[in-house]
């Protein structure tokens, strides 16, 4: 079955969304990132802090006063905590996305989510600590952390919170269709790969 | 650095011989899998059989009875047990390869063994259990057991002797440059992209 929606997990720093907005500008389909917190916000009601910090990360606070916004109209807790409440929301915004249009998703454990069907492509991008430090201190420029350090304390939040909703373990070969290392084969070619494989019949 | 050296790991039945060898093919470099058990053989004294079975899976038997062919000159296991000398043999045979020629190089943990290297692209081909069964059914024929029972267990006994010789999880994206599921993406199309990738610039 001919593949329209891609997903993209990626590590930080990796050039993942870049590599999943530009081959979105190529195949001339809509691109979720940003866009996808603010689905999730609309859907849930968490404030989009919450729903940025939450979403794909294990979570380092909580509570329903931060994550809610003053004017939400959340009902009550039913017994689940904020975090599961928020994967809830974003499960159901991306099943919908996923019916609704061919698209790019970066995150929020997509590959995961839509594992059942049959269109989509399942995309980990990785690459080495040195690439990976390199383009994070260009990107967001130097912090009190070394990048190095920024690089692991990012990668196992997401490592984290991929296991505890999914069960899988984040970077396993096997949860992907095809996995690349941005640092070694480049970013274009990354982006030629994925829209050559899209566009086969 | 432009990559000399291929290395495919593989789930069994997922097409990775057959990849690396018409990769070779068109690249025009040597494909090493039934000559690399020959080398072996030949730095070890072990026979043919117990490389096979040994030199990828943990083992099934033991003990130099069946290890050594009635000629061999082994002298001695000098506090060694006879997978690790295999896995010392083996990996001389692989980093002296490296060294000679540029190549293709089917398993034996090959991508942790050349991983210091610069000029080597590691690969990692996998796919799901129904292509997989269906390919293995028609490749070697109906056993006793199912072709999903043959191959979990295959994997299974990979994945422990890969997990035991380099303490790290076969089939990690990390430990790989690429990896790519076979069944979604096809043959054909895997040959093309690796071809691409190794004669970019």
């Amino acid at each position: 079955m001919k593949k329209r929606i891609i997903t993209i997990s990626r590590e930080f720093g990796s050039a993942g969304r870049s590599i999943g907005k530009e081959v979105a500008r190529r195949l001339g389909i809509h691109y979720y990132d940003r866009d996808l917190v603010t689905k999730i916000v609309e859907q849930t009601g968490f404030n989009t802090e919450f729903v940025e910090e939450n979403g794909e990360f294990s979570p380092t606070k909580s509570g329903l006063y931060y994550a809610l916004e003053p004017h939400s109209t959340f009902g009550g807790t039913y017994g689940l905590s904020t975090t599961d409440m928020l994967w809830q929301g974003q499960r159901d915004v991306i099943l919908k996305l996923a019916e609704s249009e061919p698209c790019v998703i970066i995150g929020r454990c997509a590959d995961y989510i839509l594992k059942d069907r049959t269109d989509c492509f399942h995309v980990f991008i990785h690459a080495d600590m040195d690439f990976r430090a390199e383009r994070i201190v260009n990107l967001y420029g130097e912090r009190d952390d070394s990048p190095q350090k920024r690089l692991k304390d990012q990668d196992k939040k997401r490592q984290v919170h991929y296991k505890h909703f999914t069960g899988q373990e984040w970077g396993m070969a096997q949860n992907y269709d095809i996995t690349l290392n941005s640092g070694v084969i480049g970013v274009e070619k990354c982006v030629d790969i994925l829209v050559d494989i899209y566009q086969q019949d």
